[in-house]
């Protein structure tokens, strides 16, 4: 599953070898000494401990592990560190970082982070299977145990709500689990109305997992006292992370699924849904802690899986379970807790050593795949990077110049007031609210009141494929001043997004991050952001500090333009996901969801 | 996997049916209303839940499943009684009972358990592969959930010592685990030594099994503070049930391995090892409890699965735990919970319901693959009893009467005292011990004195092998009088094992035993019970009410003869197994294990 540089070989190829060097015939290539083992299957702390590592795996555990030891062991003497299995991501979208595999690895490594579960279905979105690919390539070239899902959902519902850059059915599902073993199973399922009502995509993509005997997540944001969430879990799907209630989890853990508790940048969804364990008491084994997604700026100044597991301790979790909920937890939802999770005899060597009080996750040591990949927070190991496939540079194809006059919203009256549904954002909530506005008409065009937080967001389809849009009215965003951000990261179908309140400074930004193939520009009077994007027009190619640099100049430039929101950028270009409530804006309209279901609604209410 | 009568079909073909009967378009076939449901997920129990069951699955789990009843809808009001998934037994030899697989289902499923891992390992000794085969085609057409595994051990260490009818090595395991999904892995792995110091067939066999994607169970009985426990587990088997105490099971776990805590009927394990929880506070999701073997007659009159869980909560486990240990830990165990081990949307309809207290484990229906099999103790469903092949009946093949002088033990002194080892049993515990006993030999002749509680014990091989037999001495069998048992039932490799003390009754038992094509016979001079297992010499082909009576017979037999030992014959018939410590007598001689290794030593303590 990995190319040599840090080759993960299958447990069976390993057994004779494993159990020689358990013996000490063949002696460790790195043992760790004294530490007070963070037991995630028993539920202990376990001074006193020593780890023999040959290669890429643990091969002995326990108190004396001297018979390991050779003239070329590496030694590391811990005096006392906690040792902790290298922390997982249950369900990540690597592309939210805006960074490609490698250096997400870079950033997260020393963060602790030693795998992931990564559905790559923003690449998907843009260039389908052949983005996968390179995505499951890449990070196969990083020290991470990296396991990838095919995107269920491109597009996210059907052509109808939105226009993708490519299309995955259940044939491309099964081509793409039949890549190897690091291909672990299917991508959230975001339409889970077409589920609940048999939509044969849907339910053959699920089929198709299932016969590959891996694993379906899901994404199912009506509520969990819904009747249909049992119907749900009936298909098969059994994971899901559109946790925000305690309720939520302890349902979903009811029917037999694994909640995924989220904190990622936008969305901070662990202080209430850590409270089916630490007030409704519910066995935690299929409770996990997941980023979802994370900005590069978040990575950078709060970490990833390390901030999150300190952050449910934070709440009342015991460390230890807190640590499952990262670990094991993780690796038995996906069926690989031999491999990765624990600090077992035959498991991959990815420890973390960690000082200081346990409480406050305190990495100071990584360890992947048998190597020290990283101390006091900074990489040590370099490796050949990755080469990115050309086709992956040239997926903006906007096919014309954007002009003021197509941000102009035509009303259908002359004069007077019109009511429209509005998209009021919520901060550090993944969710937005329809807040039905009455706004001036002129000569029957809309006309928004700075007083009254209004700016437009409009959506150009970006993929080749007829280039239509579409615009709406958010609320919420702040601008005080002549605005507009344009991006083509808009999830999932990532086509160019522009957000302002000025049509010719709205035309100008779409332009650019045209002419860049693919990033952002935030754009006032006073002067220009920018964060080119070049790969699939959503994530750079530059390393991991430029591309945290090149984010939070967005922020800052978002923060002077008078926009309060904390990670703004992320929860802007969340705004187009037809998948998530209430109210979203595709390059087709306005998108709703409800208990019915999802579809286009119109912009003016009398409609 | 299974014949048309149970059939339980794959999850992924099933997708599209449960979808559309957990909406209520397709009418459930079954719907249990009013449960207090064992939700062993979250930990949970729940009043006022319905199920809703179409053919062979669960569609739909909450307060309310109206919408899925129809006018064929089958309906039980449960009025308040707990339902729990039905028992799953995590390691259990079903030849131990002395029944086929189709009288074992009907014995265990009134008592709650619905499914189980097997590992038919003692018909392997006898009839290798083709043995397997039809235990597993038996067991598919009962309404158990029937995982088998393919046996390691055939022989049970080496042809050295001791001599079995089959050779199972790791050819044989690649093929019988590509015979279907309930091939679910690799027996109990007894030569242990064996794959601590690298023995190639059992390193190979194991590494078939991890291939194969499934798992590999354990069977470690050097102490577990022994520093090759973690060798063991490196191997990639992580299961075992060998844990007689608390820190023989947090031992196992904390090395990443399933610890199975084992109630059979003549080891009692559970009071001791589930401390390891009551005390020792570990998590108890790699906790488990078996049954390993149980004859018949402790299935009549104490349970199965049942008695085990009830006995656990009796030592002071939670009752939602120790469900746990006996359905979703298990079932997650061997990466089948999707299907079974608990009452979630998608699984196999395998419910129990009780009444009462849920402490008392008091099962008074039984619902397997979607229809109800048993009620108040009492099997209401029947089916078409499965076709045991010709050759399975034909496997005594001694080639020759005994005579009384082949129970002779020759010393290497003419006249005087001479030390022997003698094995010491030890009642309700596996192990037995060694013990040096001075003995008085007569022109050349070993002579037992009837006070000291002594008796011979010798094995002759019965495979067609060439005849071989060894004798040896028992200590703490209690024969009052002239006695003489006889049996095929000799673990692993099933050669005629007689016991006695007087050499013409020992001859008289086994050539009785050997002309019923095998069985049990016990003989004084009082009488004799017969006891027939014409089934590969080791199973009877008759009900379990016969079976379970000849069984009785043969413990009263026992019993009027002085032997005090609770379970009596199952112990006996355990003498030759010579993967358990201390010392047993195989047809090869006396073996026994000590931290060195397994190996054949002289009876005559001099030699």
């Amino acid at each position: 599953m990995k190319t040599a540089a840090w080759e993960r070989r299958p447990f069976a190829e390993c057994v004779p070898e494993l159990v020689t060097a358990a013996r000490g015939e063949v002696k460790a290539s790195l043992v760790i000494q004294n530490v007070r083992l963070v037991n995630v299957v028993s539920g202990e702390i376990l001074p006193g401990m020593s780890i023999a590592v040959k290669d890429a795996r643990i091969v002995y555990v326990g108190q004396d592990v001297s018979h390991t030891i050779g003239d070329d062991t590496k030694i590391v003497d811990a005096g006392g560190k906690y040792a902790a299995p290298g922390l997982l991501d249950g369900h990540c979208h690597i592309e939210s970082t805006q960074m490609t595999a490698t250096e997400f690895a870079r950033a997260v490594l020393p963060l602790g982070t030693t795998g992931g579960f990564f559905d790559a279905h923003e690449i998907s979105n843009v260039l389908g299977l052949e983005g996968l690919r390179f995505m499951l390539e890449e990070a196969r070239s990083t020290p991470l145990a990296a396991y990838m899902q095919v995107a269920s959902c491109v597009p996210s519902t059907h052509p109808g709500l939105e226009t993708t850059g490519a299309f995955i059915g259940p044939d491309e599902v099964a081509e793409a689990l039949s890549w190897g073993d690091d291909m672990i199973g299917l991508g959230e399922v975001m339409n889970f109305p077409g589920v609940v009502y048999g939509d044969e995509k849907m339910i053959g993509e699920i089929q198709a997992t299932l016969r590959a005997g891996k694993h379906a997540d899901g994404h199912f944001t009506w509520k969990s006292d819904d009747w249909r969430l049992p119907v749900y879990a009936a298909s098969g799907v059994n994971g899901d992370h559109e946790c925000v209630t305690a309720q939520d989890v302890i349902e979903r853990v009811r029917l037999g699924m694994y909640a995924k508790m989220r904190q990622g940048s936008a969305w901070h969804d662990v202080a209430a849904t850590i409270k089916a364990h630490t007030e409704g008491g519910i066995d935690t084994r299929r409770m996990m802690l997941v980023t979802d997604d994370r900005s590069s700026e978040s990575l950078m100044n709060e970490g990833h899986m390390n901030f999150v597991v300190r952050h449910a301790i934070s709440q009342g979790v015991k460390p230890v379970t807190a640590f499952q909920m990262a670990t094991i937890n993780t690796a038995e939802r996906f069926g690989v807790s031999r491999d990765i999770g624990a600090i077992v005899p035959g498991a991959f060597a990815d420890i973390i050593l960690l000082d200081g009080n346990l409480a406050d996750v305190h990495v100071v040591m990584t360890i992947a795949a048998g190597r020290i990949v990283a101390e006091n927070g900074r990489m040590t190991a370099e490796w050949e990077r990755y080469d990115i496939p050309a086709e992956a540079f040239r997926t903006v194809k906007l096919g014309r110049k954007l002009q003021a006059e197509d941000f102009v919203i035509g009303a259908p009256i002359d004069e007077g007031k019109a009511e429209i549904r509005a998209i009021a954002v919520v901060e550090n909530h993944v969710e937005t609210i329809e807040r039905r506005v009455r706004v001036d008409v002129v000569n029957g065009i809309v006309q928004l009141n700075p007083a009254e937080d209004l700016c437009k967001m409009a959506v150009f389809e970006r993929h080749g494929k007829g280039g239509g849009h579409a615009a709406g009215v958010l609320a919420g965003i702040g601008f005080k001043k002549p605005a507009a951000i344009a991006m083509t990261v808009a999830h999932d179908s990532h086509n160019l997004t522009v957000i302002g309140n000025d049509d010719e400074l709205m035309a100008r930004a779409g332009n650019r991050v045209a002419d860049m193939q693919g990033g952002v520009v935030m754009l006032t009077e006073d002067g220009i952001a920018e964060f080119p994007l070049t790969v699939g027009g959503i994530m750079s190619n530059e390393p991991f500090e430029t591309v945290a640099r090149q984010s939070e100049g967005i922020s800052q430039a978002l923060i002077q333009a008078g926009c309060p929101l904390n990670n703004a950028f992320m929860t802007l270009s969340l705004l187009a996901l037809v998948v998530i409530p209430e109210i979203r804006l595709s390059d087709k309209g306005l998108v709703k969801i409800t208990s019915e279901g999802i579809d286009i609604v119109p912009l003016f209410t009398g409609q």
